[in-house]
This record gives structure tokens, C-alpha cells and sequence, in this order.
């Protein structure tokens, strides 16, 4: 087994006071770190002039991951920075992707840690809407075929679970989330509450607390996180939560 | 409004470096300090001689929520701790519901941190099984009726998620978990990976890969996650990944 190692961490939402100690350590000791550039700025406090640090563009994940893999099979301390929680639609399943497809003894050790992950940032800004059974689903056609996630929207409405949508528009993928909402809306009321939460904890943070009718999908883009109630999901001013109960139990 | 404040806290796993800065910042400086005594335990590191410390037996949650409400009502800068994520199967929800039950005049200023759920600090622990989409559901029938449960299981199942399980099995839950298996199984494979990761982060750490049908369920316990694969979950070694494609996309 190489001596280098490969720690891949979650860096939370974008602000320093939800970065782990754990994570703001290991990113401190590196040796090289490597990131999308914003990633990369989002632990800037920490780095220092003995670092490798090395910026990515945002669409080269894989060639990101190999480059880290590669870095560490060189015996050296690597750390790939991921914002929200890595192992959450981030780069922890990329680099251990890379990592077992090599010989067992040329590779890196590894680790994960894990930070506060967009889905559950954007929860606690509006209270506790997923503080019961939830699902997060990505609207990203570009890894997964439509009809796939259109299959999975239906199962998580019929099983009533609240939900957290990933990447749910961009410039060129504008029209899954009006999709998305028609579909829900077979299932769910058009009161169900809807929170669109863009830029958790950083400077231009902004939520809409909304309903599954009234949404407006204009105010979405790639940095939003879209909340959607469970059928017991309540709004009362500005907080929404769930409780824990779906019923009459035992 | 009141001037007191109530910040429902989440503390992550239990090792303080997965602690958040904003959760430690917040408990330090509060005059109030409530919580299940193990929650805090995990936080003895922060606490003062000038603060109140109310610890809470397991079973009276929602009269902790009402004790934290009163003490913020009553001008107080209170926390109350829950490990985890407050926001999952955790305390703010209670607290919301308190809170939203008084006069608006009289609502003391609530705030909730976010914290590392058991969910994603198990699934850093494995690897990234959690990488795609999943779901959490409880297999609790204390607050649930089981065919709630079991309707959840199976919708989840059919919408191919990867899946953590929160409160698995306890002294007097002992059959929810394999009825769960056997749902599942309806639907899976029987070499699905699954993971059960007990007492994630702390000095009892345990973690056991398995499968769906080799799952021997009295290893698992109410500090125990269960995470279980979606059908493109892979396991090499010790590692569990999920990949972040579907299939055939667009």
C-alpha cells in the first residue's frame, strides 16, 4: 500500500462556523488540495504557502478525482474538498471509484468526512421540514435518464416522504423542475409548502417560503435547494416542520 | 416578542471534531443548556459553571422541548442539545411546535444549527453509499403505525433509492427490522450491500458490511444506522459507493 493518502471532505454550506473541526484539520496538514476554484476559496483561511493547491473548473469532476488519486499515489497528503457533505452527490464516490479500480498495494489509504450537507443547511434556515421520513432526489438529467427520476419523484410522493431537490434548474436544464412540481402535484396538495433555499449560509442567501402551486421556478437555479413538505408538513410565519408522528401508532 | 432566544442544536456524531463551530459557539454562550444527559455529556467540554444544565431523561422529549421553550420565554439565552441533526428525528420540530402554539407576542426567537446526521456520518464511515439518491426512513412503531412503515419500505424499494435506517431495532423492537428485510427483498437482491454502523465516531465504534440476506439483525441496536444500497451500490473491500449515474442519460 502507498504511504500517501487521500482524505476527501465536506466543507458544509460555504461558511466557516459549519465546517467541522475534523475537516478544517485535515485541509490544514495537506500536503496538496484540490478543489473547484469556489470550493477551494471557501477554505482559504487554512491554506498556506507550503500547499500544492490546485483549482478545478467546475465540469471536470472525474479528471478532479483521478488528479487527486494521482497525487496521492505520489506519497502524498492529499485532501479534495467538496462543499456540503462530499459523500452526498460530491466527490467521495468518484475518487473511491478511481481508488478500487487500482492494484490493491499502489493504493492510497482513504477517508471520507462528512460535513453538513445543502439539503439539511437549507432545513434548518426554515426550521425542520425534513425532520421526519425524507428522500433527496437529483432534477440533473445529464447523469440520469428523465424517466428515471420522474419514476423516483412518483415513489417518493405515493410513499409521502418530504423531499430535498438537488440541482433542480439550471440555464440549460429550465424546464424538470415545472415537470417535477406537475408530477408532485398528482400526488400532493397545492398547499403542500415549498422552501427555496439559495445560498445557504453564505452572503447572498435568500429563501422563499412558498407552496407547490404557487412556486415560482424562476427564482431556482443551481445554488437553491427546493424543499418539499410530506402531506403533515406545517407552516406557521416563517417556520415549516414535520412532525414526527404519521399517525396513530402502536 | 420575547427577548429570550431558543437555539435548537445539533452536535453530530459525538466526537467534538465533527462538532460545528456555530454549535459550540452557541451552547458556550447560552445561560441555558438543556438535553438528554449523554447529549450533555458530549458537550461537557463547553460548559460553565455560570450556565443552568438541565439533563433530560430519553423518554420525556416533549416535556424537554416545553422546559427549553419556558426557560426562553422567561428571557433566557437557551440551547437545547439533540445529537446529530436537530432537524432529523431530532428536537426542533418539537420545539417548533411549542414555539408556534404561543402568542406571537410572546414567542421567544428560535434558531436551528444543523449538526452531522447518524445517516451521513455512518455513510462516511463505509465510504459514500448515500452518494445518489436516498431516503431516511424510522423504523419506529412507537410514533408510527407499521403499515405506514412497511407502505414507506416498499415505495422506497421501488424507486431504487439507497436507504438509512434510524431507530433499527431496540430491547422491545425486535422483529421491525427483519420484517424490513424481508420487504426489501421483495424487491432487491440478496447480495445488496448494506452497512450497520453503531455508535459512529465514538470510542465503541463498530462497523459491519454485509448483505441484505446475510444481515444479522442482533448485531444492530438503537445507536445502530443501517444503510442499505440501491441497486448500483457497489462494495470493493471495505469500501461502499453508490455511483451518481443511473444509466443512459439524456
Amino acid at each position: 500500500m502507498s504511504r500517501g493518502t487521500l482524505t476527501v471532505v465536506g466543507l458544509g454550506p460555504g461558511n466557516t462556523s459549519q465546517r467541522t473541526p475534523a475537516a478544517a484539520q485535515a485541509i490544514a496538514e495537506a500536503d496538496v488540495v484540490i478543489g473547484y476554484s469556489s470550493y477551494v476559496d471557501a477554505c482559504a483561511d487554512l491554506l498556506g504557502a507550503h500547499q500544492t493547491v490546485i483549482r478545478a473548473r467546475m465540469t471536470e469532476e472525474a479528471e478532479r478525482a483521478e488528479q487527486a488519486v494521482n497525487a496521492a499515489m505520489a506519497e502524498h497528503r492529499v485532501v479534495l474538498v467538496s462543499s456540503g457533505d462530499a459523500g452526498v452527490y460530491g466527490m467521495a464516490t468518484l475518487a473511491l471509484q478511481k481508488v478500487t479500480e487500482l492494484p490493491e498495494d499502489t493504493r492510497p489509504q482513504v477517508k471520507v468526512l462528512p460535513g453538513i450537507t445543502a439539503a439539511l443547511a437549507a432545513s434548518a434556515l426554515v426550521g425542520a421540514p425534513l425532520a421526519h421520513d425524507f428522500a433527496t432526489l437529483t432534477l440533473s438529467d445529464i447523469l440520469n435518464p428523465w424517466h428515471e427520476i420522474e419514476r423516483r419523484l412518483r415513489a417518493v410522493a405515493v410513499a409521502d416522504l418530504a423531499l430535498a431537490l438537488y440541482n433542480p434548474r439550471s440555464a440549460t436544464r429550465d424546464w424538470q423542475l415545472s415537470r417535477a412540481r406537475e408530477v408532485l402535484l398528482e400526488y400532493r396538495p397545492a398547499d403542500t409548502p415549498v422552501a427555496l433555499v439559495t445560498d445557504a449560509e453564505r452572503p447572498d442567501q435568500r429563501i422563499v417560503l412558498t407552496t407547490l402551486s404557487d412556486m415560482d421556478v424562476t427564482l431556482v437555479d443551481m445554488r437553491t435547494i427546493v424543499l418539499v413538505g410530506s402531506s403533515t408538513t406545517v407552516r406557521s410565519g416563517q417556520w415549516l416542520f414535520t412532525p414526527r408522528t404519521t399517525g396513530q401508532a402502536r
